[in-house]
């Protein structure tokens, strides 16, 4: 790790690690500058730079003539409390919404606040471009020919590699490169669903999920969820008992729209909890990558896995290349099915694109990558917090994520974001509605935002969409 | 169209149609070399390779010191008499040899001459190898995003015009991007059908579709097929008339494995006797490019729609770019369903592949390309009937497309491909066994050969398959 551009990350880490485990508390004084500084044998700027850090993400304070403090009260709105979806199976009707909303998301027109993009500035597409010409011509024979539905092999020994970092030791036979996560998803729907079964999800859960439990026919039961901890275990366990739940999926870590991140020990509860009674977990790490500066890339669910009943679903289209459509699926025990399902979905995925995504892992410095964007995100969801603090109506809650980009606002009073959607809209502005992430129509006073970007326009947005907000709520 | 390089197969199309429509019959002396030089201003050397493209087409021979003639047999074996599927709906199990088959057809120690690939030589790699590499630089924010489900636009607008040949007009806003042909057909079954319809397909079916219709969990019916004019109209009304038939999948040009071509009124036949039912028509037209040279490329059963009521499935992977898994969807009256589909499928395509092929449909001298490659493809395909008709057991029926690269071969007797298949396996060949072609387990005694190639070693290939056919005849 070149400790030149990271000291100061790791040093905010660290107090952020003591803050969140309570060994700093409220109110509690922080090691003074130069104190830290003597300590870590860091420069004094480096230390300062830390300090701007946990400001910009709320959790300290400086008191003038006094120096850092850990906040009183946490920064900003309180956290959603807890959802609480129907107990019943219902059918999954998303309508025609997901298609409106999908295209006012490509419109060039409108300031966008609520797809989950990653910011184009963090890309590393020049390289990607690059790569893609360099195995153009190295692998011309190959990179033209029918390939196996599999997919190709260096990508799949680099993903391989990488889900290592996950938690997990796997090798290239065990993963199918796939077209994005959502095919890795469909797949695994595929592999382990008929039409009819009911799929417990996350509530809210990511609509690309949603619709694709709809196109398969599926029922579906909501889970509650906690925007700290994700997927709660005792609701999953009443859904159990109570439902024929052919399947869970989940995204544990950072989930979408939540941003909640499932505690090391709730992981491994819920795999314990799926594999005694034999239903596989769909387990969606598209944002596995993205824990803010200061945090561990936490383990996947699929991490606790002891006899492949976890289906391990990633991608890059939220870290580097979400145009290069490379995601991949480890089906564990359905690896059989999967591979044959890939096959007669669409042969297999473009080559060319998988050589680019392979080499960058392999050769473009990705950890690196990663640190510079895990900062960025870090810093955009911090201002992006404080801006919908400031602007938003009073009593609005606000999730408080430690990794990915998006953040999960839920208004006061009787709010409706499919009406402040319009309203949005027509003043060029598009963020996501609750309703888009329930398949029940739940959410009604909730959207998500992005936080991917920051700069004036956007924080222009998010004061006029809190204004729009509050205008609303009265 | 530079005349140099093709006058010869003009004039030898010329000569074919005139024998195609009867005008010159078995027997007829066909104009000397010099009546034809001088009748068309054509070079005696233009004459003579049109003549040599004749004669390896086994249209005509030569007669020494008498000039040349219609052949008055046909070249070879008979063609496969009228298949005779059974007239009941059944479920569709390909079971697990279908994935056996394409890992053999992946191996490299293997000789194929089963699959369906196009010549590595005679695919534009490396221009595309170089537009790739430059729309990565030219396109960079574009080549990186989340793009619409429905495509790159520009993809889109070279496919409309290309349409125009095909015969029927659309514009690039009727046109949905997708992973591959086989992707398309996948869309267009979830768009019109439910799990438990019944679809009606030719006998024998491309195994791609079959193992489609299996993952929807759609019943079949197989419809009599003939090798030369494809599906029997009168077999599909039949079966109209005793089942509830929720879409016709065919491939009206050049199907696989049969290289059969519906006449121009069968196809029209074909459109308005669903289109007067409410039936759809999944219009697979990935061979439409490949007539061999001498015929024009004909038109789609699609140029008949003309109530959106075809959806006309096709791709450049036999023309152009396998690897690059590249095809496209005209929806007619599903577009909605199948952008819907796309979307939670997987997105999108992946951008720069479609981006290349683009730029290569735009700028890439494609029609002199698609000339080339049917001339070749006529070549081999005669070449190869050639060696089966010399090396297969007598009896043999061998199917004689006019487009396309492959070949349907009926063994006498009791032959068994697939115990054939694993001959020729240990042997070092794989060639694809009948019953991959059927979704009851039909055509036990046929294979399909692949003439996209010859070489020494695939005629040596195909002289030991007769041998082993030969010997499982006895």
């Amino acid at each position: 790790m070149p400790a030149a551009t990271t000291l100061y990350q790791t040093l905010a880490g660290e107090i952020a690690g003591l803050i969140d485990a309570g060994t700093l508390r409220p109110g509690d004084r922080v090691p003074s500058v130069r104190e830290l500084s003597r300590a870590k044998s860091a420069s004094v700027s480096s230390v300062l730079s830390a300090y701007r850090v946990l400001e910009d993400r709320g959790l300290i304070e400086s008191r003038p003539q006094s120096g850092y403090y850990v906040r009183t009260a946490p920064l900003g709105p309180a956290e959603p409390a807890r959802s609480e979806p129907s107990p019943a199976a219902a059918s999954v009707e998303i309508g025609e919404f997901s298609v409106r909303y999908t295209h006012d998301t490509h419109d060039p027109r409108f300031v966008q606040i609520g797809a989950a993009l990653p910011h184009p500035d963090l890309l590393p597409t020049a390289k990607l471009a690059r790569s893609i010409a360099r195995m153009g011509r190295l692998r011309r024979l190959q990179s033209n020919s029918y390939d196996l539905p599999v997919g190709c092999f260096v990508l799949r020994e680099q993903v391989a590699k990488r889900m290592f970092k996950a938690g997990f030791a796997v090798g290239p036979e065990d993963v199918i490169a796939t077209t994005g996560a959502q095919e890795a998803l469909n797949l695994a729907l595929h592999a382990v669903c008929s039409p009819g079964d009911i799929v417990a999800v996350e509530s809210p859960a990511f609509f690309g999920t949603l619709q694709a439990l709809e196109m398969h026919g599926l029922k579906i039961v909501e889970i509650a969820s906690e925007a700290r901890d994700g997927m709660c275990l005792d609701a999953l366990k009443r859904a159990l008992g109570r439902h024929k739940i052919k399947a869970v999926v989940a995204t544990p870590t950072f989930s979408n729209p939540l941003g909640a991140l499932m505690p090391e020990a709730n992981k491994k509860a819920l795999v314990e909890m799926l594999a005694a009674r034999g239903i596989p977990l769909i387990d969606d790490d598209v944002y596995g990558d993205l824990p803010h500066d200061g945090l561990d890339r936490p383990k996947a669910a699929k991490a606790y896995d002891r006899d492949g009943g976890v289906i391990y679903c990633s991608s890059v289209s939220k870290t580097m290349a979400p145009g290069y459509r490379v995601g991949w699926i480890v089906p564990g025990r359905w690896r059989a099915q999967v591979e044959r399902f890939k096959m007669v979905s669409n042969v297999s995925t473009a080559c060319l694109p998988q050589l680019a995504v392979a080499d960058i892992l392999a050769n473009g410095g990705y950890d690196r990558h990663l640190r510079r964007i895990r900062a960025a995100y870090a810093r955009t969801t911090a201002l992006m917090r404080h801006a919908v603090a400031e602007s938003f109506p009073a009593g609005t809650r606000l999730s408080n994520p430690r990794g990915g980009f998006v953040l999960w606002a839920e208004l006061p009073g009787k709010a409706d974001t499919l009406a402040l959607y319009d309203r949005a809209r027509r003043a060029g502005v598009i963020m996501a509605p609750g309703p888009l992430f329930s398949a029940t129509g739940r959410f009604r006073n909730a959207m998500r935002l992005n936080c991917s970007h920051w700069n004036p326009q956007i924080e222009r947005a998010v004061a006029l969409l809190g204004r729009l907000a509050a205008e609303s709520a009265r």
